[in-house]
């Protein structure tokens, strides 16, 4: 019930989830259109999804149709698949494309283990193109594993951010409201193609500003930083100790909170393998701050790798992980330091077939209290920037703060 | 009659410019003119500009009006003043806002060097701006400065992105066609109003989808990113040295251009101090790279960096200098090398307060072609993510290719 109760107040937006949380399938549904007026303990609506993607995006003044084009490296369409398989109650999602993008799509689910999906060949027009879809829904042809649903959601595939919430609203308005002469009124012409064809009920949901289209190439850009400060918001510090309060680890962490205070910052035990990973897992955080204390270097670093390599997080998302060092720079040279982690590049770049960026990161340790407290700062901003750009130029580098 | 044509076909777009090429308006404005049919030698129009940024920018949800969000760290309106001042023959651009911001605009012009500007208190409504920036040129009042234009331009405060081209579509189809009943019914509210109280014919020019406003926080992020990617378009490399042409700047120059193919990669000679200050100014660029082979380290650096200092070349954007030097690592370890350079970060901290942004860049010069090929390569890559980001953050690092 707890699940069900956070997946509905939780966007549906691209966020780091790797896997759908569909365990809790039945609870989430029952307990989120009981939320919107239905009797608890109803049974659960039949949901499906038509994504129509069938367009060339002539518009946009660059070769590739809008819908596959790349954003952080990953096409775009795959961001509204990921959108829409967060919401576990919608039990089919077809997306229509043209015959000659069937393989490029397949690939993509393939690659983002994209799941419940079917593919249906697009119409001349997007009407056609739905009219495919849902056609695909309604026959009950015995090789096909779709049933015919009691409401289906129409969706543009460029249009990557929405919620949750919004897809319940038209989900429950449909099943509260049916379709009316109003809704048909100032509906679109998809609301007609629905009721004429399918014997779906339909009506016009309110809509929010971030359900707005990628149209022109500016919107691809509004789309990458949007993903980017959304990625962002969130680092996880690992440090191989949990009971050491002294641990220098604690240092930074306090001033990471401080200095980005519009990240939120949390800091997790490394000893206990086993259930890091799971807790990271639940968590999904896309960005690492792993304190190395250790002789030799970088112990930590490596453990979190390998913990990162086994794992699938890297698959939607590039995960960024900063590996931090501490040395007193009046004792010893910065870059005496540097000569023992100049083979972070080399690490780095293994890691980076994996989508996971690693760079250095050298604080100045110092006895002084006021150039430590600096030190950390600088660390912390210089933190925030790689993990705001992920910029893949720049791995294996290390930075001196 | 040459700058005249060079303005024509030039984008008036927010890009590096620091002045105005004013010198030529007279040419400009009639070649121009002459271009468009009207009979060469015909006299220069007197052309105004208004520009209502009364708004307060509710949809953005942030606090602070659109019009004055930084954009890399400058106010919206600086560039749509930028991309206005570029049109020399617009003799006065009126910005009409509100009483509270009358100050903050007061230093923005102050601060980015902004001419022929007039400020004008908004109305309550935008059709009121609009009616107070036309007044103020209408009126031939004994202080004004202004005078009655034959031509207004009237132009949003929040669309920074348009050419000089479309100013002067609608400047000579004001002139040629005057004001038609099919403009005004299709035309907007600003028509009539130009109309029916200034006695100046309107018409209604298509625009490009370049003129484009900022309406939502994403389009922030959107502008953000295209001003980005133009200002990243050129790169220049400096060097002590102008014949020898086995100077191993040129090897990187070379890469650059190879590995980069999209930006515009050119080398300046740094003997000749005097006109290579003059050269850049009037190339306008934004990129340097600076390659150092002498002894001691930095020497070509901070000459540039000294010319970088007494223009004024970072006023409206901030100024990117990667510092490169070469090492063979096989014969020294590049953290002996740092120790050398490791003021670098003094120096940069020091450059940042004017907004020049300085990076350190070590680059492995083998004695094996395929390795000095990578390396090269991978300071190309390095280059092209520093010039991109703009990332104050990393300033003052030694990034090693």
């Amino acid at each position: 019930m707890e699940q069900g109760q956070r997946s509905g107040s939780r966007p549906a937006e691209p966020g780091p989830c790797l896997s759908s949380p569909c365990g809790a399938d039945q609870a989430a549904s029952v307990s989120l259109l009981s939320a919107a007026g239905a009797e608890p303990g109803s049974r659960t609506l039949a949901v499906a999804a038509v994504l129509p993607a069938g367009g060339c995006g002539e518009r946009m003044g660059v070769p590739t149709p809008k819908q596959f084009c790349p954003v952080l490296e990953r096409p775009l369409i795959s961001y509204t698949l990921q959108a829409m398989e967060r919401a576990c109650w919608i039990k089919d999602i077809i997306v229509v494309v043209t015959g000659e993008n069937m393989e490029a799509m397949e690939n993509i689910i393939k690659k983002y283990k994209h799941k419940r999906i079917s593919l249906v060949e697009a119409g001349v027009t997007r009407h056609r193109s739905i009219f495919n879809g849902l056609k695909a829904l309604a026959d009950n042809q015995p090789n096909s594993r779709l049933s015919k649903p009691e409401v289906v959601i129409i969706h543009d595939a460029v249009r990557p951010f929405f919620e949750e919430d919004i897809l319940l609203k038209v989900v429950t308005a449909a099943k509260e409201h049916g379709c009316s002469d109003y809704d048909l009124e100032f509906g679109t012409e998809c609301l007609q193609l629905a009721l004429k064809y399918c014997h779906i009920k339909a009506k016009l949901v309110e809509g929010s500003p971030d359900l707005w289209k990628v149209t022109y190439k500016r919107d691809l850009y509004a789309a990458e930083s949007i993903i980017k400060e959304r990625i962002s918001q969130e680092i996880c510090i690992v440090m191989d100790t949990k009971e050491n309060k002294e641990h220098i680890g604690h240092l930074l962490e306090e001033v990471l909170k401080t200095e980005l205070n519009h990240i939120h910052v949390r800091s997790q035990a490394l000893y206990n393998a086993g259930s890091d990973i799971q807790h990271i897992n639940l968590e999904q955080c896309c960005n690492f701050v792993c304190v190395n204390v250790k002789e030799p270097d970088f112990q930590e670093t490596q453990k979190l790798m390998s913990m990162l390599e086994e794992s699938n997080f890297s698959i939607l998302y590039s995960i960024v992980v900063v590996s931090v060092h501490f040395l007193d720079f009046k004792l010893v040279s910065p870059s005496q330091k540097m000569e023992s982690l100049m083979w972070i590049r080399e690490f780095a770049k293994k890691m980076k077939k994996r989508k996971i960026l690693l760079y250095g990161l050298l604080i100045n340790y110092s006895q002084d209290e006021q150039k430590l407290q600096e030190s950390l700062r600088q660390g912390a901003i210089i933190i925030a920037a790689l993990i705001e750009e992920r910029n893949s130029a720049l791995i294996g580098q290390l930075l001196v703060a």
